[in-house]
């Protein structure tokens, strides 16, 4: 069996019994195909036959590449790729093969590419105030038409409130979340189908409106959902070694620097967090942090970092480790990276 | 002959005309030895054949990773790990095997690992001013004798002055450059040996007190080393495709929505930038910009946009593209990724 202590670091760590845990509670909370869980949150395939085994027939794909990783791992029963592509033929020999592929389309461009591409089931993409991909409400019937025209099947409406999943004050959170929804379920009556996607982990707990909850960090979290109070636990910690320590002097508080930098952790959401200190500024392969008071640190001692931002953490990695009680249990590959 | 047009993207895409310049410029400035360039910019050995191409025979890393491709690819004939090791095992294979690998030090954990790993030369690694790795000057040279009394050969010592790369005021730039190598030099009285590494972009036409420059951004470039002044071209961008644009409406202005997110782009300088239009956000997998008066764009059109840090954006590419009018002359590997 290894142990922690064997990895060369820095290196992806799971909690083994935490990321059970939050697999288990997603589940509860939306059984079954309820659950479509966002693989783009993890991009590996060992995790997603975990979220199979908790009872989730099919997955959230960001690209076309994870799209390829699933149906590849044996999880290309019911794959939806929430996304507008352009070039579709990477998914229509999937779907030639026999795996079930529906593509997100939100212009008349997009349906286009499907039809022409061998996609045939699409849902239309409802822009549902997160200013990015999505038609406008009041279009997507005649987008759906359209879809239709070109022997596209339209299974419903999707629509993602990305802008509220870390809104601070909750109630506001559920109220706008609601305003979201009904300019999503608006759509829906116009389009038709039996789907209504959308949702995540920020406002899986609120979303009473869609048919399917896309959520994918709840599985591993980082910083930023935990701030936001969704009540899961921190499965995912980068593994780094302490490097060098610097005692402190007259112009500088003591200070350590720990094996993981920015080409290790997603930045967009700011500094990753040390618990037992205060995390100064990352470079490409170091993090300097000021231990806390009686938490001193030597060269070569282990630390655990929790990244600002799972997904462009997992990214930069090609594998993570399962861990109980520091031994490595297994290590699954990273699997679905890049395009 | 491949085109743009047919790249999947997101796609590195690399101006072979505008690398071929910064190339020549930079060795222009340090000719032959006097140039270490650093591979962590790029991790791509195809372009550092270019560099060596034009003059340089050794290079610097940052992980023990680039080391092992470095070799690989046969440019191990003067490589300088610039950072702390503590288990030096796979760089002492290198060396046994006839590479040269230099490694820095800063305290007497790392010496003793670079004597027990089977490393057999050393740089004092000394803290100009920059809190991260670094023995501080007065105790370089009880640092180098523990290293030489331990049986390793000290070469000199290297300082990175990497808090001053973007200065804006050049002037204090240079002043602070100065004070900085200051230290550096009385560390090196102390110390001995024939290197005096450090410097980096935004200093290599200020520091004239290194022997050897560690310079690597200059070869791609980003967005904030242009806005830093440093007179090197942005050879690299990244291709993407709009896949979604939405008209004005009463509350929001025009925007479109490119196929590059925060998975594609080091996002610790901030967004990146698109010329014709300005960024409002990154997602995942999407940038949404505003474009300029004048300048609409449709769904499918292709986007080159800037990154905001080179060396975490190519870390999350498997390729870049070499180009010349839409043409795309080579495709390199970023072989040198991870850990």
């Amino acid at each position: 069996m290894r142990h922690l202590a064997d990895l060369q670091t820095p290196a992806l760590v799971v909690d083994a019994d935490a990321l059970e845990a939050n697999l288990a509670d997603m589940a509860a909370r939306w059984p079954g195909a309820t659950l479509r869980p966002h693989v783009k949150a993890h991009k590996t395939t060992a995790l997603a036959h975990r979220q199979a085994a908790h009872g989730s027939p099919g997955f959230t794909c960001a690209t076309i590449r994870e799209v390829e990783g699933m149906v590849a791992a044996g999880l290309g029963g019911d794959l939806l790729l929430a996304n507008e592509v352009l070039d579709t033929r990477r998914l229509g020999a999937l779907v030639a093969d026999g795996a079930r592929v529906t593509v997100a389309v939100d212009s008349p461009e997009t349906v286009e590419a499907a039809a022409a591409g061998g996609v045939r089931e699409v849902l239309v993409d409802v822009n549902v105030g997160l200013p990015r991909c999505g038609v406008q409400p009041d279009g997507a019937g005649a987008l759906a038409d359209k879809a239709r025209a070109a022997g596209l099947a339209v299974r419903g409406v999707m629509g993602y409130e990305g802008h509220l999943q870390a809104l601070p004050d909750l109630a506001e959170r559920a109220r706008l979340t609601e305003e979201c929804m009904a300019r999503l379920l608006a759509a829906h009556a116009e389009v038709g189908g039996d789907v209504v996607s959308g949702g995540g982990t920020g406002t899986s707990a609120l979303n009473t409106w869609v048919t399917e909850m896309q959520a994918g960090s709840y599985a591993l979290m980082d910083s930023a959902y935990a701030a936001a109070g969704v009540g899961y636990r921190q499965a995912l910690h980068v593994l780094s070694t302490v490097v060098s320590t610097s005692a402190a002097r007259p112009d500088m508080p003591a200070y350590a620097v720990a094996d993981v930098g920015l080409k290790a952790l997603g930045m967009d959401h700011g500094n990753p967090s040390i618990p037992g200190g205060q995390v100064w500024f990352c470079s490409d392969e170091h993090v300097t942090f000021a231990p806390d008071d009686g938490a001193p640190v030597r060269v070569g001692d282990h630390v655990l970092v929790v990244p600002a931002h799972v997904d462009p953490t997992v990214a930069l990695h090609e594998r993570m480790h399962l861990v109980r009680d520091g031994e490595v249990l297994d290590t699954w590959p990273v699997d679905l990276r890049g395009w």
